[in-house]
């Protein structure tokens, strides 16, 4: 009985919603004009529950080739276009999920398509090169028009590679080999090095530590693995490596009747960081580089100030720390900026950023003095895709055209200011609400109401992402509205509105 | 003086090798009646040295963005056909390096072309899906006809990954979970392993280590690097694992001239193991499983005995250690069977085998017994790429339809002979000759001769990839003629005969 009562909340809660989200935001609806709307469909329309029966026949066949229970139902990729994914039983859903933030301007892109269909672009989808050694005419220019074109400021140096985890990876070693540059002074290498590597000992690999924070994720490689701190399910029964773990700040909402509480619980954080960083240089194990989210996706949508971050900076100035920003998740413009970092007005820049997800293709940027002093220090086969590569210089081009970093950030101002209002009256279902651009996202009060909110918005046609964090000190239930396709909560504001 | 006579030594070498080769081996030039003669070059067509003055410039100009020192030259792609790899200066050259062993079936197949201009095929490119949470309906259905249409006997599960370091540190994950699940006896969890792996420490993030061996390449992210033992400049100032190095087998040739020295050798190597597995348990820390490849590829083409691979088997088993075979380089039909491992003849197939490279996407095959027991337990955002998958197909279908394996098997014993052939009348210059398939390779006496030769051979219109392995006890000056491309003895063989 309970369960219906909430069950009857929760839809009445989601319909209100979007008429509340409307309201006021009609500058919302005049930006539409700029996108194609013969590509759009105009609203979401459900003609089974979710996954339906083709999806769970489906699901059966995949099971008998690898463990498919994570699969929430299967997709018609060619009827799926914009913000609407449809599914193989012709549910077509408003899509604020957006494969975990991974599709940058929704699905069936026209430009996308017309890239595929010129004919000059066919070999670089099926002649994948080993860019370290045999790059395309083209690869130095791609990578202007695309990456260099929204590099982070102060950051001109970039190597692509394959996925996020790879990025993380890689980027720790440039990490590594520029402490380790520094501590040597010279670039002479000494044969006790060069064979104490190949046993995996010291010196040749040094005793060296990434510093991270409890709640971050950072990829589910072993080397990501250790500074990943969001869900025991990711690092259960693997081995990892004794890397200092420092507190991410736990901050109130609303953020304004909660000023001092979180400058403390801020500067807290901050000293944690600190004393790690001396302890662990005590015995004997060096953090040469601080990672961090800009907001804490995987972990629970954790928000910290930007006085937090600037000094977050300066500690791993004053201690010789590489800082680097993992935007695999928020960057590509979601939170209205093409970098959230770039929110923070940093005076000295981040040393390296690390991509993926929205940009396609993984990778990081870099500050020169973190260029590898050798070929082949950072290397591997593929070392990205140069189809990538030219899928996302298209995205840029329509990101520009289409001025969708204001999108996010007037859409994400609506949105947030809808999510406010339903906090307000619905206090004890919805709380903490919480954004930058449209990467916006509320708690509940348990697993079960978020878990029946995600299974009747889904079945209305709109898909959210769960964002649930186990263990240790954090126990969020969260949502995130994502982001990634930059247009969709207009998408979704204009479908409710007509 | 001692160097141009070197010079004209190997200049000749080259040019009695191609008459050499041809001899005595006209099946070869039957058989490539069944290939699509329309789309091959007919013989290399040189214009400059190599690298060109366009190359040169454009690597000054990569240069200013990342570390261009590894390019070897910039390729023209959109030209480059079946085996010829044509660069940015319009030198046309016989690929024997097939971007390190990546290119199944050479450039610009007209079968891949097809399919790119498929309009039902768009989609697949330009909307990547978040695959274990969100899957093409047809998923299920193109792994059948790709990945689990050349499954190894045994292993009837399979998971796709990026990339190759991807596929080995997530098959590391499926053997420690396998490992921990065995030690447990059951499937309840500890509050204190939930708790504890969140900070990196046992028992939820438990002392397993995987044995590799000296000279193996796995990779170079964190956990593939603490397997990788081939060459320095991958591991330095990289902090590591203590995991067991177990030695692998330098073997004497020719091998029918050494059969009791080679067998106390590969004797000496299994010992080793053994010893190693007992003397880490003493220690505390638990060997989960073996990793080797076939054939030792990136740390000098180093092979050993179907039996030495056959007695590792048994050594795991005994162990209760995973076997894990590291097909990335080997696997794809180069050595004349689609997995370099089935020539062993294994009673008891392998536990886990993980491919990249020539299969276009990574990914592991494994036996039901190491499928992980929960989801989002192997999983990333991509989890490959549907597009690969779609690609590998169609590969998989040229490669039966053109009986490319039987290919590989004819075309590397033609390879081989002619290399015998050459070592016999140049000893001083070609050493321990050896091959499977067309993954053939020889010594030569140092690294001066070495570069010497892949620069005579690259003017000529001949890419050829040097192996060098450093430190340690490994100084080898390894040729290998790649043998990714599955027709490209076979074609060499052609153009030089015509």
């Amino acid at each position: 009985m309970a369960s219906m009562l909430l069950s009857r909340q929760l839809t009445c809660c989601l319909q209100q919603n979007s008429r509340l989200l409307v309201f006021g935001h009609r500058y919302i609806s005049q930006a539409a004009a700029k996108i194609d709307v013969d590509f759009d469909y105009d609203g979401p329309l459900m003609k089974t529950e979710v996954p339906g029966p083709r999806s769970r026949e489906l699901m059966k066949q995949l099971n008998g080739i690898q463990n498919a229970e994570a699969v929430h139902f299967f997709c018609n990729y060619e009827e799926s276009r914009g913000n609407y994914l449809v599914d193989v039983d012709g549910n077509r859903m408003l899509d604020l999920y957006s494969q975990i933030s991974s599709i940058p301007i929704g699905y069936s892109h026209p430009s996308l398509i017309k890239l595929l269909q010129q004919p000059q672009n066919l070999s670089t989808f099926i002649n994948r090169p080993a860019l370290g050694i045999l790059p395309p005419e083209n690869f130095a220019e791609r990578l202007k028009e695309s990456l260099l074109s929204v590099a982070p400021k102060g950051l001109p140096q970039v190597i692509t590679m394959s996925c996020g985890s790879c990025s993380n990876e890689n980027a720790f070693k440039a990490i590594f080999m520029w402490y380790r540059n520094k501590e040597r002074g010279h670039t002479n290498v000494t044969k006790e090095e060069l064979e104490s590597c190949m046993i995996n000992q010291p010196p040749g690999c040094p005793d060296y530590a990434m510093l991270s924070f409890m709640g971050g994720f950072h990829g589910r490689t072993l080397g990501c693995l250790a500074t990943t701190h969001s869900k025991a399910i990711h690092k259960l029964d693997i081995p990892s490596l004794d890397w200092p773990i420092a507190p991410f700040p736990r901050l109130k909402y609303p953020l304004e009747d909660f000023v001092k509480e979180n400058q403390q619980e801020e500067a807290r954080c901050l000293e944690e960081v600190e004393d790690l960083i001396v302890k662990y240089r005590k015995k004997k194990k060096i953090v040469a580089g601080i990672i961090v989210e800009p907001i804490q996706s995987e972990g629970g949508d954790n928000h910290a100030s930007d006085d937090f971050f600037r000094k977050l900076r300066d500690i791993a100035r004053k201690h010789g720390c590489a800082f680097l920003v993992d935007e695999v998740q928020t960057g590509g413009g979601c939170t209205g900026k093409f970098w959230a970092h770039e929110h923070w007005g940093l005076d000295d820049p981040a040393d390296v950023v690390t991509f993926s997800k929205k940009m396609m293709t993984g990778g990081f940027f870099h500050k020169e003095e973190f260029r590898p002093n050798a070929p082949y220090r950072i290397f591997n086969t593929w070392l990205g895709d140069p189809s990538k590569n030219l899928m996302l210089a298209e995205v840029i081009k329509v990101i520009k055209r289409e001025d969708l970093l204001n999108n996010a950030t007037h859409a994400g101002k609506a949105l947030l200011t809808g999510l406010l209002d339903l906090q307000a009256r619905y206090p004890h279902l919805i709380s903490r609400v919480r954004g930058r651009g449209t990467f916006c996202s509320f708690d509940t009060p348990n697993d079960a109401t978020r878990n029946k909110l995600i299974t009747i918005a889904r079945n209305k046609g709109l898909t959210l992402l769960k964002r649930s964090t186990q263990g240790m000190s954090f126990c969020n239930n969260t949502f995130l509205f994502l982001c990634s396709e930059l247009k969709c909560t207009q998408a979704w504001l204009i479908s409710r509105h007509s």
